[in-house]
């Protein structure tokens, strides 16, 4: 049945874009998330076509082979994981921006683009692609796409979803679809571009999209906020929300990930301070609005407000920020990483209920957030070599999201259901919406061909 | 059956929410649009609570009837439209705004709420609900979902698409089924809550929303520019979005509908121009920016740019931009409307088209458009009386879409596909989007209970 596969896969693929030695398919058989299953894919296929894609799906539905989808495997929660005997269908070669258009302010991207490399060259034309997750280096749109991502930029500029306008998809027998428009509005019909966006894969296989973009904002400028405990920090982020401030970013990182940060990277943040609150504006005068919201931290028990003097200092505080996560890895050597979004009206609840759960499981749970947005990163660390331990960090990740659930919260903000959480998407929308949501999957994928086990 | 059908709703429903008498439920026949099948309702029900909808849904479903909601019937492409024997829906009793909280800046809504008094209420927190549709004193939360309605606000501030973070839903078995979250962000399985935006009615029964809200902008600022022709205000509009600007509404009036603006309520817009372009600024330093974007109007060929001097000269432009399709209704009596959206960089070649269709048919069409959008609302004047004008008045409003499809626009960018635009909707998504469309609505409503009729 392999060496079938591969032929059949061989009409319409060229050698380079095959790969079936099990040394090389095998590093394409996880992303970066703890705890997942992962099976040993029977061949990696790298097309660069809308063609050789649907040569792929064709082929795929004949012998009813699972088909995983794959960007650059920076995911967090095992979606893009291979299952045993799949065809692993990485994207990364299909990586060329069609097009940027500055008056319609739009972009027209393949699937492999990465974030970054996009982010850039639309910036070359005064324009600006918000999301951007702390993968944003490395990761793919297509990706970005299946997951749905967020970032830092959220809090003002929303998650990947709001950036997507239409998708060309690639159904699971090999049809084209394309959804949606290229226009700034556009309501004819179901909303399927939007359906496929954070659907990890499991309903087709997006091959071109075009992106809203924004006009470049003026650079943001960054304050730091130091607060003696984690709940005063939370009240900040109420006041400055409720106030009507508008942040480009509003970050909380907890004293555990605070030294982290500086053991990794002797940052020089302040190892004192039990809560650090970063605030950005890219309004045209950050400084007032920093002011501001400096002023709001302060009532709320700020012990130090430290705005940053330039773009470069700003700079810094984001790149402390965005080393969080590997920095408390490097704590432990493991982690397991919740993404629980709560309403931000509960996120000093949020807040207390993790540190009783680090305290009972008795381990270290650094808490870095897009407080602005009420989406906290939990990271549970733990030495993968003790199996107790081990033990304890899944137990207690769990709990985090059983909290999110009760403060009203969702499990996951933007790093998606994959592998990891997949019994608990369950919990989150109950029987009557799991029934739906697999009628909707059965209707675009008959055969459960598409990243099967995922999600449910 | 009718009988049987009206005395299985009383089971579940108060005396004063069933109408059966013939005079009033045909009032409840037809939504705004002209040239729309609208058939005779067995029964109108009126519930004010999820149970009570619940009951309806599962009475339709038991006997196999079909079921049209309703909201304030204000819409433009016969959505809302009875067919023959069905239960109407109106959502309108159940009315009540549940929550407004100024930290997680949302609003809990039933789906009855209109929309002027949402905006009102939250206004009230120092809060914003953008979606503003013509129709905003009378339309409600719920039909504006069930067309995800746009309106002036929607250069900067999206449609009602991005406004629905939660819905709760009855579905067409009568189980209801939530979707979305009460947070900012979340990405737990598909996006079934942006499915349902748009869905005009056909998937389930919205009764109630999880609304996104914004902190209230400063009052805007309208500058009104006057253009020797069409294309030079294009042109204008053109430039002002490649240059980075963010109004809070561009706005286009053809000299048809200035005209007729003025003979309806004799506003004294300047007959003169060919085209009027209104653009406001919601910024801290509204002034600033008109002066800017005046300054490109003047380039673009504007002979007369006008900024209002206060917000009540700001809000009588607004006033005579939202009477337009009124005022166009009154030069024959009845219009057909269309709502075709391209990229903006083709705007100019919209409005060309448009002029010519109108004089190959020999009738009057006057144009306003969201212009920053790229969204034109061509409307088409005739005499209802007169069958050959009707004929023209239908055909291009035809060849209308058909331009727009060609310059690589949708036929709907905010009123819908409804009745009259079902042929169009197979045009502009093709056959595989067609046939995953119904396997969408399938999924949901297996005994095509929902609305027959719609979209496809």
């Amino acid at each position: 049945m392999s060496r079938t596969l591969v032929e059949l896969l061989r009409d319409g693929l060229p050698d380079e874009a095959i790969l079936t030695d099990p040394d090389v398919t095998s590093s394409y058989a996880h992303d970066m998330a703890s705890f997942c299953e992962a099976g040993e894919p029977a061949v990696v296929v790298l097309p660069r076509t809308v063609e050789q894609v649907q040569h792929v799906m064709r082929t795929a539905t004949e012998l009813r082979v699972p088909v995983v989808p794959q960007g650059a495997r920076t995911g967090l929660s095992g979606a893009a994981n291979a299952s045993d005997g799949c065809i692993v269908l990485s994207l990364v070669k299909m990586d060329r921006i069609l097009e940027i258009s500055p008056v319609d302010r739009i972009a027209v991207v393949e699937p492999g683009v990465v974030n970054a490399a996009l982010s850039r060259a639309v910036g070359e034309h005064g324009l600006y692609y918000p999301p951007d997750p702390s993968s944003w280096e490395t990761c793919t749109i297509g990706g970005n796409i299946g997951t749905a991502s967020g970032g830092l930029c959220c809090v003002k500029y929303g998650v990947t979803a709001e950036y997507v306008l239409g998708l060309d998809v690639v159904l699971a027998d090999g049809r084209l679809m394309s959804t949606g428009r290229r226009t700034a509005k556009g309501v004819a019909g179901y909303d399927l571009t939007r359906l496929f966006v954070g659907s990890e894969g499991s309903l087709g296989i997006v091959v071109r999209a075009v992106l809203a973009l924004k006009p470049e904002p003026p650079q943001q400028l960054v304050l730091a906020a130091e607060f003696p405990s984690a709940q005063a920090a939370c009240d900040a982020v109420c006041k400055i929300m409720e106030g009507g401030h508008v942040p480009s970013l509003l970050e909380l990182m907890d004293r555990t990930t605070v030294k982290a940060v500086n053991a990794l990277a002797q940052m020089g943040l302040p190892e004192t301070t039990e809560a650090l609150l970063l605030a950005a504006f890219d309004t045209p005068d950050p400084a007032a609005d920093l002011a501001a919201v400096g002023a709001l931290c302060e009532a709320a028990g700020a012990t130090q407000v430290v705005p940053a003097e330039d773009a470069a200092e700003s700079e810094m505080l984001l790149q402390a920020r965005r080393l969080s996560l590997t920095a408390l890895e490097a704590i432990k050597g493991s982690t397991m990483i919740d993404d629980v979004c709560v309403p931000r009206s509960k996120l000093a609840e949020m807040l207390e209920g993790v540190e009783r759960i680090g305290e009972k499981y008795d381990l270290t749970v650094g808490v870095c957030a897009h407080a602005g947005d009420g989406n906290t990163h939990p990271t549970v660390c733990f030495d993968a070599a003790d199996p107790d331990e081990g033990r304890r960090a899944r137990e207690s990740f769990d709990e985090i999201m059983a909290l999110g659930l009760e403060l009203g919260g969702t499990i996951t903000g933007e790093h998606g259901v994959g592998v990891l959480k997949k019994e608990w998407l369950a919990r989150e929308i109950g029987p009557v919406g799991v029934e739906m949501q697999q009628a909707v999957k059965a209707a675009f994928d008959p055969h459960s061909l598409l990243n099967p086990g995922k999600l449910f």
